[in-house]
């Protein structure tokens, strides 16, 4: 298992008109969580896309449990529960930070693409890091 | 069954570097669908909300099966396959307009809450109105 | 001059906590616009992009009137007033289609650049375009 | 003068396909140093609508100076150059934080309305907290 623990601060940006978070926007910050967890592994996505690499999110899934309103700090917990064979799969759970209220869970699964946007295997040095830091 | 298809053309601000329209946009695209559903169904949803009513997404769903590009007309098919008995679930394709490819499928999931955020039973008008157009 | 009209539905996704529309929205329905006065220039910007060129906006203005609300539909006026030297300036009035409240103005300025990302002249193809439709 | 800085890491979410921040997402970064300007000056903008205010933008503006690329650091300095009789004006610009190049300047303008939406003056507690910190 690898993890990561990520916290945002909600914008203004991000509410809509019943006050609470945009139900688009948490698939924004599972992205940032994950964003956040490549730098974590000491791999941040750009200099996964200069190896050459892309990892398109081939499927993403959101439950919403209670609704986060403006100016709220949210903790994302974002988890690989498998090393990737083809594809790979984190699951996240976001709550708030101060009351530990659970407010979104979800999933993202990605492939693995190369250059020519063919699919490919997880590349080595992205596996032999994620078993470095393998808990 | 209750089905509407409305076609949206795609702007620059939705896609990312890799060419192609960034994820979480199919869920602003689910909502412009299902927001045109509504007036298909005779009952926009400023209308549903003025009767002291809101759908809020409680689940969401996407799988990506094609990247969509700069400029591309997509048509996106709503579908309710069943009357709500409390929950509201709203199925999605979106193809492209010009050659039928399968671009993302999905689904969403919605409660039915009143003024005081107190989740309810689907009004009986909303009802009557999917019943009128039931296939 | 060369003028034209495009009309916009606003999403549940662009209001805000005080129910109107966010306030960097606007530039996204500018986008919306100046590309539809590409397609009616006959000359879409994938095209443009195709030929080799890009206009990335090098300037941008907003001045807020009146705020627009959920559902409400939007009259957007995109008007190019000088054939463009090196920079293309671009007028936007935003009204609302039902009664004509001013609710924003702005504008936005190009640069033409190449492929190589090099700032250039407005290619002649372009100007063509643009020379025979000015009125 | 009252000053703040505040740094943002780029995320894919807000890159197009030339590779650069989309030209909309400025005014995001901006709403968000201006919203951490307000934590500094001890008035979470969330408490300052608990207090019956808000500051809608009534004018924004941008010159993009050079594109900002996924993964870079941008240093964003507000600065509240007079204190405001009527309407706020906050001054904006934004910087690489890893070698200082100017990315985008830029200014926002606000109007104070109370619960009522009519316009009113800056609130004195408002300005005493400026003052406080007037430099």
């Amino acid at each position: 298992m690898f993890e990561h623990v990520h916290e945002i601060r909600i914008r203004y940006r991000d509410i809509d008109y019943l006050g609470t978070v945009y139900y688009s926007r948490y698939l924004e910050y599972f992205e940032v969580a994950r964003d956040e967890m490549m730098w974590a592994l000491g791999l941040p996505y750009s200099l996964f896309e200069k190896e050459g690499y892309a990892m398109p999110v081939v499927e993403a899934h959101c439950v919403y449990r209670h609704g986060a309103v403006f100016d709220e700090l949210l903790r994302i917990r974002s988890c690989i529960n498998d090393l990737p064979t083809s594809r790979l799969r984190i699951d996240y759970s976001i709550t708030s930070a101060d009351d530990g209220l659970l407010i979104v869970e979800g999933y993202t699964v990605h492939a693995f693409i190369n250059r020519e946007k063919k699919a490919v295997r997880p590349p080595r040095f992205f596996l032999d890091l994620l078993k470095s830091k393998w808990q």
